[in-house]
């Protein structure tokens, strides 16, 4: 199997959170051809955090795109030319003032390869203490709940658990520890 | 915790995949307050499919917004007023020419609800059986390939699986199976 042709790839607009673009493509013998969308993000990060007690830090926060409250792992998007781990350690001490000395990759994804181009790196931080400080984006509003990875599961069965990333990172670690 | 209020929410444009508005929301206390992106697609399902000879069956394909081929599960979008479970066994059959009787839900997650609206349904078929017929949309171009479990445990591992989605998909079917 061959890769289509692009060209004719153009800016549509710029958003707060994405780049739209469209893009000419046509399949290698030419027989198919369309104008389709490309949305550009920041890579994200993801990360699984663990205390000292063996509990999962979670963070609890209101999210526009759903208009509901979530419980979600601590992540954030990288800034461009930031190191994916550089990301990780900061997003977690500012979302959660809690700081780690043990960090393990736990591989990445792709987003959406349909018609996103990010990629989402997930992270295992374990012996986590609360000694960092916190510091929220200005329209940021967490609080942070931490939970027995029995709890967890029971999450992840029952829905309180729904974000996608955060439901594959968390997938992820349980089949680590398993 | 309490939600944010949104108000002014406006369309800004419809791209061909998604709709992209942007709201003002303000937190419950009126302290912070900032206009948001809302992006919003059809709801998705993802089908993890097993043949009768317990092979997982994939789809590879060229994908536009990481201008690379992907292996990904079956998956599609849910027409507006179809059943999620109507819409994975149409997916399945269109995409692979596989059908199945023995259908079950391993439940949905919601994409992405820092700014996205959707809901990803997935579901497991097994005892798949190449009886259906393939019926692709007029762009695009699918193979099939069959995998055993343990081939796709490597290809988790590996990263030739990427797609986010597809990812999380396969997790759940392995925890169930576990």
């Amino acid at each position: 199997m061959k890769k289509w042709s692009q060209s004719n790839r153009k800016e549509v607009l710029r958003a707060h959170v994405f780049k739209y673009e469209t893009v000419d493509s046509s399949s290698p013998n030419g027989d198919k051809s369309g104008v389709f969308d490309i949305v550009t993000c920041l890579d994200w990060v993801n990360i699984v955090a663990i205390d000292e007690d063996d509990q999962v830090i979670m963070v609890k926060q209101y999210r526009h795109g759903l208009d509901d409250i979530t419980i979600e792992t601590a992540a954030g998007a990288i800034e461009i030319g930031e190191d994916p781990l550089h990301a990780a350690k900061r997003e977690l001490e500012e979302e959660t003032g809690y700081i780690s000395n043990e960090w393990e990759s736990l591989g990445s994804v792709k987003v959406n390869p349909a018609f996103m181009t990010n990629t989402c790196y997930v992270f295992l931080a374990r012996q986590c203490r609360p000694e960092g400080k916190q510091c929220f984006d200005p329209l940021e509003e967490i609080e942070i709940e931490k939970y027995s990875l029995e709890r967890i599961e029971e999450m992840l069965d029952s829905g309180e658990i729904e974000h996608s990333l955060t439901y594959l990172s968390l997938l992820k670690y349980l089949r680590l520890s398993a």
